[in-house]
């Protein structure tokens, strides 16, 4: 797949894992272009059968994303709808066809994300921030609107519903801790060590068989969404198209044949032998 | 709006603030007459159009609201119903009424909140409680029943599973910074601290429009009730809600007017600026 | 209730409390044997009045259960089935059924869980986990499939949607700290106080009603799976299912002729208080 011809973004990909760099103006605005080279991504990813992970991150050294363009807010509709006249909005759709491609994805925070792009981080599967270098804010409600790039949808199913609602009704900045300790992140990390764990996570898991990381993924999704006993029919259903093509049944004889699940040692060793298993084809 | 002729709280309103106390008996309890009185004052938050925040405490050094008044539980129904004959309760549907008034919510604990005390505190938007001083506890599995004030609904909301079980079966205090690991609170403060935290946020969420922070409210409560197709359809609802009554678009055209996304100066002081723009309307 | 004839643990019942004990093999694979004997547990459970708690532990020092067996895996079904044709698997009914037992239930996590052992895990109401022994993983999506015994569904339910992925796509341990900051489990203890910890807990829940522990529990569950006015119908629901079986209204009433909540003295001691009421029948 080739991932060029993109003006808010750089995409470095090989070796499974594809690096985005938002690099575009003085703060990274989200705006039309970047909407559009985020759909155009999310479509070629959609279609790429060799990258498996996908890392985001700002060659501004103080700004991530920093948020959705005001220019394109001054002159939206101030008419209010009926609950079925609501349409998806562009930042709602292209945020969730990012959220839901089959790569995993990683937003490497080290600078501030706000309002839409913080909406963007959201969207992702795992968010990884430096501190002391990234803020985020959900600003909406100061301006008269409300999260509406998912940000309200996401919000309290990462941290609750009391800390969602002071997120989107203080419009105040969070730091990295504070973030790791609401769940909006799953990790503060400090500015020397982002690099290795992102990286070190990123590589771990481009090992992997794709359809599982794409199975994995759209369940841990929909999870939330339905009933336990739905949910459930869908972990079966996602189980078979996994096995209808990944070798996992081929791993499973040879690690069968191995006696892997009567061996103390093996069990002390897992971390390593889901590594080794790959080789398997 | 008059916030007058309650007989188990005290409320002082203005400058965009209620600040509701309770003040009854010896211990707060939760009888009759205070669900009467959450009622009317609900009814009366709903057609306010000045107050944005509301902060609930007590004027008890010990106790915010003890818990539902025993004395209404000892001539209750020991018939089973079928779940079409399940009708909502009086504590159920004043807590459901009060959690979604139009303005922000704030429990102020600095003392116990037991059973529906502690109910009522989960269906407000947002907590804070004093090191020391708060405890809480659902009590009811002990007494035979369930938490039935929203509590059993509540609490995985803000917890998830595994916490809200421990909590709903082991009918044990729980203080400010066992609730805050837990997630039941958003932050435990030292009792010489919360009067400034809260006091800082109510004031910072009062400037901001009345309809911004009713469809912010509104919305995250309905994210987790609902898949995210259908929550992101209720952002784009809840957005043409807030922009059809608030000066949305002029502060974006001032803004836009400004700069304000090319400017690296205005993205380190987003907190300020977004304070900034609350005098434009 | 007799709680014989089981090949993968030992039960040991009494005081209103069953202390499962895994011991079966090396490692305590998680094969047919074990579901058929948890499955023969959970019918036991059902329909047993006298135990209120059970408390799954393992005779391994180092392995609690270590996963589902390889070998079961290695001649599954590698076609794709459709949405309508997915069917329940053997392990996640049988981690359902455990799940939904009248009983509360402990996890008493003193070695490795990983794969399905860890998915048997999160299907307990309550996990506590020992620091520089527990250690969990799903390693699923390297091996070409997803947790399905129910993990990829419950996952989130404890800690949210962007650690439920990086558990899920990762593929590497967690040890009990990170589980506890995650909420995979519900606290992380030393090696010395795990037993006191659960023991205590344990003998506290086995005195309250067994009708409140099961109303409590099935409520806890449901609230996560419905809206909330549906939820709160449930909790309405359950409350007379309680009362019409429990000595409930028994002791509101001598608690009110005791003027429980008119007493500061009686809310400072709300936790012995709790306690000295069962002896109420």
């Amino acid at each position: 797949m080739k991932y060029e011809n993109f003006h808010t973004f750089d995409v470095k990909a090989g070796d499974a894992i594809a690096t985005v760099t938002f690099d575009f103006g003085t703060v990274n605005v989200q705006g039309q272009e970047m909407l559009a080279d985020l759909n155009s991504l999310a479509m070629r990813l959609e279609r790429d059968r060799d990258t498996k992970v996908v890392i985001f991150q700002s060659a501004n050294p103080e700004v991530w994303v920093c948020h959705y363009d005001t220019e394109l807010l001054k002159d939206m509709s101030t008419e209010a709808v009926s609950r079925d006249e609501a349409q998806l909005l562009d930042l709602q759709s292209v945020c969730e066809r990012i959220s839901k491609v089959p790569q995993a994805t990683i937003a490497k925070l080290e600078g501030f994300a706000r309002g839409g792009g913080h909406e963007l981080a959201l969207a992702l599967d795992m968010r990884f921030a430096v501190r002391g270098k990234f803020k985020f804010m959900q600003m909406e409600v100061g301006m008269g609107i409300l999260p509406c790039g998912g940000g309200a949808s996401r919000m309290a199913r990462q941290t609750g519903l009391g800390r969602a609602l002071e997120i989107t009704l203080s419009a105040r900045d969070f730091d990295a801790d504070e973030a790791e300790a609401m769940g909006t992140i799953n990790k503060a990390l400090d500015a020397d060590e982002i690099d290795d764990y992102v990286n070190t996570l990123a590589q771990r898991i481009a090992k992997f068989p794709a359809e599982s990381i794409n199975a994995c993924k759209q369940m841990v999704y929909e999870s939330i969404d339905k009933p336990i006993e739905d949910a459930l029919k869908a972990e079966a259903y996602w189980l078979y198209q996994a096995t209808s093509k990944t070798p996992a049944v081929k791993r499973f004889q040879i690690a069968d044949e191995q006696g892997l699940e009567h061996d103390m040692e093996n069990q002390r060793n897992w971390e390593k032998l889901v590594m080794e298993v790959q080789d398997i084809n």
